[in-house]
């Protein structure tokens, strides 16, 4: 396990894809993907996160569009094509991926590094629709110990619970990586910033955590999506981004994890000491 | 109880009293603040809000200037002042206060209405030098029913913590009454908009309740506040300010609290109702 300020660990370069992935057209989002991720780690980014269901797009019509759409993880062959991409350019990836397990789908995520697959982490909130097609994750809020740090995942709508990335920092989550397919919000004023932005610049700030949030644009079947991707530091305060709501763009900051371990506001107050848990869990 | 969604509920107009009190001058404090409730209970507020410490300020130096500040809750003559004010005026008050009870100092906020006093909060997370002069507060987070609706009350630092308002939105607030003194958090960019917006912006969102923010204004032995009083509709966008950062305001809002029983974000989807009680607590 790599420690919280160990000053081995030199600053990381993570970065954010935010595209327009093509329904149905896995093996050309892929190509599109995978030119995006290389201009980012020749740029010297370390770690790159992808939006939710990144390699299929995300209106899926019917359960048997889904099924026919989702693969095996890790044995399957987008979740291979990240692993190679990352073993040949010496990076992690964490990508969103329609997952296939038996007779069972899920809106899952991977991480994949320059050794190997890593781990996978399956949305525990389901969004709209998606609760025609995929079973609610049953894997809880995993916490990947890595070369680079401690990395957790959340996907989109697990974002809107807090619960979500108090039990990520509480297992000792220094970042959360977090795929997405932002929508717009019930009410959402004409203009208005993505409600998303606030909710995880929350987050970070009530936990400590760093969060990189990747997002996708366009219009897909009707349903329009939010852009506005963006990389969070420990303090709440946005370090790069939000992107642009409608273009693809990749945005990057340059952060050391080990500010996450620094979860003291002053000499009286840590955000995960003052919890009160006779009050609550 | 009031009834969410009852048709017999009016519109309730809301008010948040951003002032500046003076440090130990409670009968001016109190005078000046009664005069601005005034002011709004003639443009027909019904339900008004005051900040933290509101009659005492809030720099103490040490216990025994705390002591000498705190009264006794609800036979205390600052209590007496606010409940003949909300009698008199036929609407709701929420101010906070220094509570003395026994040996024991509390920053505390009392709710008192047109038929009298109505309860009282002790804060439960207690911020930087607070922990010197007061206890933690011992009466969880309660929801006061009145004639108007379902009413929380957290204080400041409380909102750093979204185990608060979950707490108090799964016991049935519709709206969360906020005396704070916020200050300037760590690593504050210059001119950036106070983290506590965002923090209760989120909050609101992710639990479907109004929340109502009174900020005090001014510098005190050297502590400056950020004011930026704020009201927050039930989907997380504001309502009234954010008021300015250094001036005296009062800002308003003519809301219906029945949106708050509204948790549903589409046909599938409940800001409470997701909660993955199988994952956390």
């Amino acid at each position: 396990m790599i420690q919280a300020n160990d000053p081995a660990r030199p600053p990381l370069r993570v970065s954010c894809i935010q595209f327009e992935p093509e329904f149905g057209a896995v093996a050309k989002n892929l190509a599109r993907a995978s030119d995006l991720v290389r201009a980012a780690a020749r740029e010297g980014s370390r770690l790159v996160v992808l939006p939710e269901l990144a390699s299929t797009g995300y209106v899926f019509e019917t359960p048997e569009e889904a099924a026919a759409l989702a693969e095996p993880v890790p044995d399957g062959p987008t979740t291979r094509a990240w692993g190679d991409l990352a073993a040949e350019l010496g990076i992690h990836i964490v990508a969103g991926i329609a997952e296939q397990a038996g007779d069972a789908l899920y809106n899952a995520a991977l991480i994949t590094g320059p050794d190997g697959f890593i781990g996978t982490y399956r949305k525990a909130h389901l969004w709209y629709r998606e609760n025609l097609f995929f079973r609610k994750g049953d894997l809880g809020f995993p916490v990947f110990d890595t070369a680079l740090g401690r990395i957790g995942i959340a996907i989109c709508y697990d974002g809107w619970f807090p619960e979500t990335f108090r039990r990520l920092a509480l297992a000792g989550a220094e970042i959360v990586c977090i795929p997405t397919n932002w929508v717009p919000m019930p009410d959402q004023p004409a203009g208005e910033a993505a409600m998303a932005n606030t909710l995880h610049r929350a987050a970070a700030h009530s936990n400590g955590i760093f969060i990189a949030c990747a997002d996708r644009v366009g219009v897909e079947r009707g349903q329009p999506f939010e852009g506005q991707s963006l990389i969070i530091g420990p303090k709440g305060w946005t370090l790069a981004g939000p992107a642009s709501r409608e273009a693809p763009e990749t945005i990057s900051a340059v952060i050391d994890l080990a500010e996450a371990g620094a979860k003291d506001l002053n000499e009286f107050n840590s955000v995960l000491g003052d919890r009160r848990t006779d009050l609550y869990a």
